[in-house]
């Protein structure tokens, strides 16, 4: 009666979901071939079994865990349904719904159940920081087996996509909005009142320069990666008929971004700044 | 010895700033022609003195003080000049610094001196609330005519446009994260996630749903006339080469909120989303 979970992939997130799983009876499991020698390390440290391939993979598992970067999220389903995956795919990514239900789409044809996710907060680590919101049929099995864990596995009375949707509002204000701060204060700094700015934020909104120098510290670390997501949130507003400018500024900002994720110390306001400004130098 | 301040227009914001000057050597006038009944209240009720038209206001007038929206900001410098004000004019409205120097082009062609500035908080009556950020070369005289009042005029050191950058940046977040927030809350409503996000916003971000209501309110009564102090954002962005696209999608939040000006109440949340969603019906 042991439920195999396949993890695609055991970055530092899917590493932490996988540790997370409570239930005695499950497994966790995942596929080396190909894969770095980080993530090998990654994975053997919270105690993921190598089944091999991915062929291996598929038919190992019973359930499948997608936790990958936005941009590859549709091709890792339609491998996983190439492989013929029957079980229950869960893709806990960073999508929109209409990325989520063409996902849901392949996923079916393959003749698997899907059930989609969204994760809010980093890698949970202790209960309380991190949710993973599910939607769809099988949402309610997937929660159980998190229960009582670190992670918070809720399932929504939404069907597919309310998962996925619900995590693009989420991001789509965090990430969104610190791209903003970030851009505004580089306007300041272009515009030579930096200090003047800051001075005014001092007095009438005295938590915008230090949310604004944090903004840059995890746009340098993790910028790289949200440009996809970034991308997602722009394309969830033009489907919703809202306007998608604000997002497709932000995937913009987290490209400038981008060549600071190999910076040995944390990326400052300044260094940030910098990068916005002259991208064609970095 | 007297200084006469001339007032380009009488709005709720110009008529405070005018009952803010405390140079007891200085009175404020300004021209009813062509005027509403309800700017002739608010002016005569801030006392100020009403010339006649503005060519008076230009023959008597050593200070002309434009407070005005965004979008006339360049024309009433255009009006000015061609009646050939030969003082010292001061825009204080929310425009770019490419737009600003333009205003200052147009002011010198007609003989006048410009001080750039920018109001950041609401219209002063009390002190502390609001500052009147200057600069060029008589932005410490202008400071003045305010000293120890209800307006704090603060001479920036940058000269021409440091007062109209720090104006655009600091606008540039409180009403650009405003629409931002509006719009994610849309989009979680659009997509039948609202209470979820609603719910995951009390756990982990529990100021938004409280700001969100706020920026609806807001955004109802004054949005009309913050599309074109948007633009002039998204000018600002661009012309220093940051991406313009939060503030194009900001302008048509509020664009979008417009019609709720009229409203007899406040906005609430559910009311501005259903302006965004469906802006055909409004």
């Amino acid at each position: 009666m042991t439920t195999t979970i396949g993890l695609i992939a055991p970055g530092e997130m899917g590493a932490a979901v996988a540790a997370a799983v409570t239930d005695p009876r499950a497994r966790v499991v995942w596929a080396s071939h190909g894969r770095s020698d980080d993530t090998r390390r990654r994975a053997s440290g919270a105690g993921i079994e190598d089944v091999g391939d991915l062929a291996d993979l598929v038919t190992a598992s019973d359930v499948m865990l997608s936790i990958c970067p936005p941009h590859a999220a549709a091709e890792v389903a339609e491998e996983v349904a190439a492989h013929g995956f029957r079980g229950c795919y869960v893709d806990a990514n960073a999508v929109s719904p209409d990325t989520a239900r063409s996902i849901d789409a392949t996923v079916a044809r393959g003749g698997a159940a899907y059930v989609d996710g969204g994760i809010v907060g980093g890698p949970p680590r202790q209960p309380g920081t991190t949710r993973l919101y599910l939607a769809g049929d099988d949402a309610i099995g997937i929660a159980a087996l998190f229960a009582d864990g670190p992670l918070e596995a809720v399932a929504l009375d939404g069907g597919v996509p309310a998962a996925s949707a619900l995590k693009m509002a989420y991001a789509g204000w965090t990430k969104g909005s610190a791209a903003l701060l970030l851009s505004i204060r580089a306007l300041a700094a272009a515009e030579g009142v930096e200090a003047d700015l800051l001075a005014e934020w001092t007095r009438s909104l005295p938590d915008l320069a230090g949310r604004s120098d944090r903004a840059a510290t995890s746009g340098g670390r993790k910028g790289w990666r949200w440009v996809g997501e970034m991308d997602e949130i722009a394309a969830s507003l033009d489907a919703a008929g809202l306007p998608g400018g604000f997002h497709e500024a932000a995937a913009e900002v987290y490209r400038r971004l981008s060549p600071l994720r190999d910076a040995t110390d944390d990326t400052t306001a300044t260094r940030a700044i910098e990068a916005l400004l002259h991208p064609e130098e970095h």
